[in-house]
C-alpha cells in the first residue's frame, strides 16, 4: 500500500465529520481503507496548553515548554530530537491600567502593553489624547499636534478569510509607537489590531527604530476604544459649545500605567525533530511552527495547535513509511518578540540545502487554499499536490507562496515555499489575546488541518531531486 | 387619533427594521400613519454607559448617574421627577489575581471577586482546591472535604431563552462560598454562572447569614475552569500512577489576591419621574428599571438598556395624549448588591395603591412572551394586552409574571405585575462581565422593546378602576 493511500483513511474520516467537506467526494478507494481517529494534533495542542500554559520567550515558562518538548518529540518516535540554544533580549509584562480622566468622571480601560514598551513608572503618567483616525494619519501629522501628548490610534479592522487587514492595520501596532515617539508623544494607545468586541485587548510587538528612544505604548480593545471615541467627540464638542451638566470644557485626557521591564539577555532556544529519509543525499522538506506564544492566553491558536498539526502530519508519514526525503521539524522558540528563533535556525543551517518549507501559524481553522513559491521544474509537483488537497476543500491560489515567520530567512534565500492558507475569518478576534485558549479550537477544522498537511507532506519527502533542489 | 393610534407609527417603523419580525403583518393602519424615529432608548442607553459609565451602587459614580438622571428626566418633559435617597452598606473591589500553582508551573487566572467577598489580605492565601462538580456536591459534601481548602464549585450552564439557567446554577453563587464558609472552607472560587467562552469572569453579589464569617468569594472564567478542570484531572491521575516528566505528585493548588473592602454605610438613591394622569383618584402604573451596575463593564444591558425602554415608552405615551391613570417610572438604585432601591421604595410607597408593576432587567434583546400575574377582574385587559403586542411576535405566556428586582416587593405584597419577557439566550454570555457594554446592544432590538414596551403602558396607563387596584 503506499504511503498516501494509508493516509486515505484520515480522509474518510475527515470527510465523515467536517460539515465544511461534506459534500465533497471522498478521494478514489478512501471509503475502503481502514479509519483511524487522529488526535495527535490535538493531545499536543491539549497537553502543552494545560501543562505549559503561555510559554513568553526566554522565560522559564518557554524553557519548560522545550524540556516538554523534546520528551514529547522523543516519545513519538522522531529521531535527533534536540534543542538548539540562542540568546534573545527579554521583556515582561507589569502593572498595566488606564483610565479615560476628563472631561468626564474617571472610567478604567482594559489596556495591555506593547512588546517593547517602556514604562510609565509605577505612578504613571497623564497627558491629553491625540486622536488620529488612521496610522497614516500620524504619519501625516505635524509636530506640535503631538508633542507632550498621548496618542491615540484608530481604525476599524474588519474580519478577512486571508487575514489581510493585518498588514494594513497592523501597523499602528508594528510602528505606531515609533512614529509617536519621533514627534514628541509621551505614549500611544492603539485601537487593539482585533476584530472582536470583547475586553481583552490584544498584545503583539512594537518596534523602535535604533535611536528612538522607547515610549509606553499600549492597545486598548475594540469596545474601549469605541467609548474612548466616544467621549473624545463629546468633549470636541463641549469645547465647541456651553458645557451641559455642569461638566468642565476640557479635552479628553488619560491617565496610564505600563510597567514593563527589560530583563536583559537570556537563553531561548529552537526544538527539532527529525523524520530520517531513506535517502541520505536528497534534501530535506522543514516544516515549522512557534513553541512560545505571548503570555495573556495559553497560546492554544498561536501556536500550539500549529505545532500540533505538522507534528502529527510528520508523525503520519513516518507510520505509513520511510519517506524518501527527511522531514524535519521546527518547533521554533522566541518567534512573536522578533523571531529570534528563525534566524537563529537560519544562522545555524541556512547555508544547507533545503528541498521546500513550509509554516503552519494561523490558528487551527481549516485550510482552504494552496499556494507556491517553487522553482519551474516543480510544475509537475505543484500540480500534484493541488489535486491531492482538492478533496479536502481547498482551493488553488494565485499569490506565491510566502512562507511563515520561521521560515523566513530561508524562503528570502530562495527556499521553496509552500502555503497551506488557513481560514483566518475568526483568527484575530482571538490573536495575542487572553482568549486565545484551548476552548477556541474546532476539532474537526484541526484534523482537516493534519490530513491536509499530511497529504502534502507525503508528496513533498517522496518527490524527486529534479524537482525541488 | 386615539394614543395608541400614534403608537402604530412606530409599530411600523419596526417592522420596516426587524428581520424577527418581518414576516408579521404590520397592525391595521399602521402603515398609513407618520414614522417616526426612536432614537430615546438608545440615547438614554449611550449617554449614560458613555458620560457616567460603571455606577457601583453607593459610590460617587451612582450619584453622578442620579444627577444625570434627574437632569434628564426634567429636559424630557416628565412630571415629578426627584430623588429619594436611602441609606447602604458599600462594598468595593480591590486587587483580583489567582493562579495555579501545582502540580504544574503557575498560571495566571482571569478572577473577579464577587459582592461581598472577604478579603485575602494583600499577601494572598494558597490552599488545596476542592472540588465539587456542582452545588449540589457541595451540599453533600462532609466537613472533611472541605476544611482548610478552597472549594471550587463546577457546573455547564447552557443558554436558555427565558433565562431559566440561572436559578439552578446561579445558586453556586449565591449561597455556595456561605456552604462552604460552615465548612470551614478557606475561600471559595467558582465556574462563573455564565454561557460564554471569554476570559471576563461574572462578577455577582453572594450572600452569607448572618453568624457567618465571609469568606474571600470569586469566579473564573469559562475557559479558566476548563483550565483548572483538565490540570485537576491530571492532578489525580498522577497521584495514582507515576509522575510523567518529573512533575511533583501534588494535588491542585491555587493562590489567592482578592482585596475588596467593606466602606460602611453609605447614600444610594432612587431617581423617580412621572406622566401625571387626568385622574388623580386612580392608581398609578409603576415602570421600573434599575439606575445602578457592576463595576466590570458600563452596565449598558444591565441595565441602562432598561432604563431607557422604560422612560421612552413613557414618553411615547406622555407624546400621544394624557393617559388617565399616572405612569411612574422608578430608576432604582442599588439593585445589584441586595435590591435597596426596591426595599426603599416600598418602605416609603407601599402602603400606597399600585394598580400594576413592570420592570425591564433583562438585557436589550426583543421581547418574546408576556406573562400577567393580575386579578380576575382583568382577564379581558390581558386579551387585549396580548392582542396588542402579538403583531410585534410576544407570544402569551402560561406561567405567572413574577414581576423583576425592584419591584418583587410590591408583587410580594400583592401589586399585580405583568413580564414582558426578553429573551436571554445571550443574556449571561455578558451578565455581570466588563464585556456589558455598548457595542453589545443590537439598535433593532432594543426599539421592538419600545413599541411593545409603548403599546402595553398604553392600554394599561388607560385600564378602568375595576379593570385594576
Amino acid at each position: 500500500m503506499p504511503p498516501f493511500a494509508r493516509l486515505a483513511g484520515l480522509a474518510a474520516l475527515l470527510l465523515a465529520s467536517t460539515s465544511a467537506s461534506a459534500s465533497i467526494p471522498p478521494p478514489p478507494g478512501a471509503a475502503e481503507l481502514a479509519q483511524r481517529g487522529d488526535d495527535i494534533a490535538w493531545t499536543i495542542t491539549e497537553d502543552l496548553t494545560t501543562e505549559i500554559g503561555p510559554r513568553m520567550a526566554g522565560t522559564e515558562a518557554e524553557a519548560a515548554a522545550r524540556r516538554w518538548a523534546v520528551t514529547r518529540l522523543q516519545a513519538m518516535g522522531f529521531a535527533n530530537v534536540r534543542e538548539e540554544q540562542f540568546d534573545m533580549p527579554v521583556w515582561v509584562r507589569g502593572a498595566e491600567e488606564a483610565w479615560l480622566t476628563s472631561p468626564f468622571l474617571p472610567q478604567k480601560l482594559a489596556i495591555t502593553a506593547l512588546g517593547t514598551s517602556a514604562s510609565t513608572g509605577p505612578e504613571g503618567i497623564e497627558g491629553e489624547i491625540a486622536y488620529f483616525d488612521s496610522f497614516d494619519a500620524l504619519v501625516a501629522a505635524p509636530e506640535h499636534m503631538v508633542k507632550g501628548k498621548i496618542v491615540f490610534i484608530d481604525h476599524r479592522m474588519a474580519p478577512a478569510q486571508d487575514g489581510s487587514g493585518y498588514g494594513t492595520y497592523g501597523r499602528g501596532r508594528f510602528t505606531g509607537a515609533n512614529v509617536a515617539a519621533k514627534k514628541g508623544a509621551i505614549a500611544t494607545v492603539i485601537r487593539a489590531i482585533g476584530t472582536d468586541h470583547h475586553r481583552n485587548p490584544h498584545t503583539g510587538g512594537t518596534n523602535f527604530e535604533t535611536g528612538v528612544k522607547p515610549i509606553p505604548a499600549g492597545a486598548i480593545s475594540n469596545p474601549d476604544a469605541d467609548q474612548l471615541v466616544r467621549q473624545w467627540k463629546r468633549a470636541q464638542q463641549m469645547r465647541k459649545s456651553e458645557t451641559p451638566l455642569g461638566y468642565v470644557s476640557e479635552p479628553l485626557r488619560m491617565k496610564l500605567v505600563l510597567t514593563p521591564r527589560n530583563l536583559g539577555t537570556k537563553h531561548s532556544g529552537n526544538v527539532i525533530a527529525e523524520v530520517p529519509g531513506s535517502d541520505p543525499a536528497a534534501s530535506p522538506v522543514i516544516v515549522a511552527c512557534h513553541l512560545d506564544s505571548w503570555d495573556l492566553g495559553t497560546g492554544a491558536i498561536d501556536d500550539a495547535a500549529g505545532c500540533g498539526i505538522v507534528t502529527a502530519a510528520a508523525k503520519h508519514v513516518m507510520t505509513a513509511g520511510q519517506p524518501r526525503r527527511t522531514i524535519r521539524i521546527l518547533w521554533a522558540g522566541a518567534e512573536e518578540v522578533g523571531v529570534f528563533g528563525g534566524k537563529a535556525y537560519f544562522a545555524k543551517h541556512g547555508k544547507a540545502r533545503h528541498a521546500v518549507a513550509l509554516e503552519s501559524d494561523f490558528g487551527a481553522d481549516r485550510v482552504w487554499r494552496i499556494d507556491f513559491k517553487l522553482p519551474d521544474s516543480a510544475r509537475g509537483l505543484a500540480d500534484r499536490l493541488a489535486a491531492a488537497v482538492m478533496p479536502f476543500g481547498v482551493v488553488r491560489g494565485k499569490q506565491a507562496a510566502s512562507g511563515g515567520a520561521d521560515i523566513g530567512a530561508l524562503v528570502q534565500a530562495g527556499v521553496p515555499a509552500i502555503d497551506l492558507a488557513q481560514d483566518g475569518t475568526r483568527y484575530f478576534d482571538l490573536h495575542h489575546t487572553p482568549d486565545d485558549t484551548l476552548d477556541k479550537i474546532d476539532p474537526a477544522q484541526l484534523r482537516q488541518n493534519v490530513v491536509v498537511w499530511s497529504a502534502v507532506l507525503t508528496i513533498l519527502a517522496n518527490s524527486e531531486d529534479r524537482e525541488l533542489p
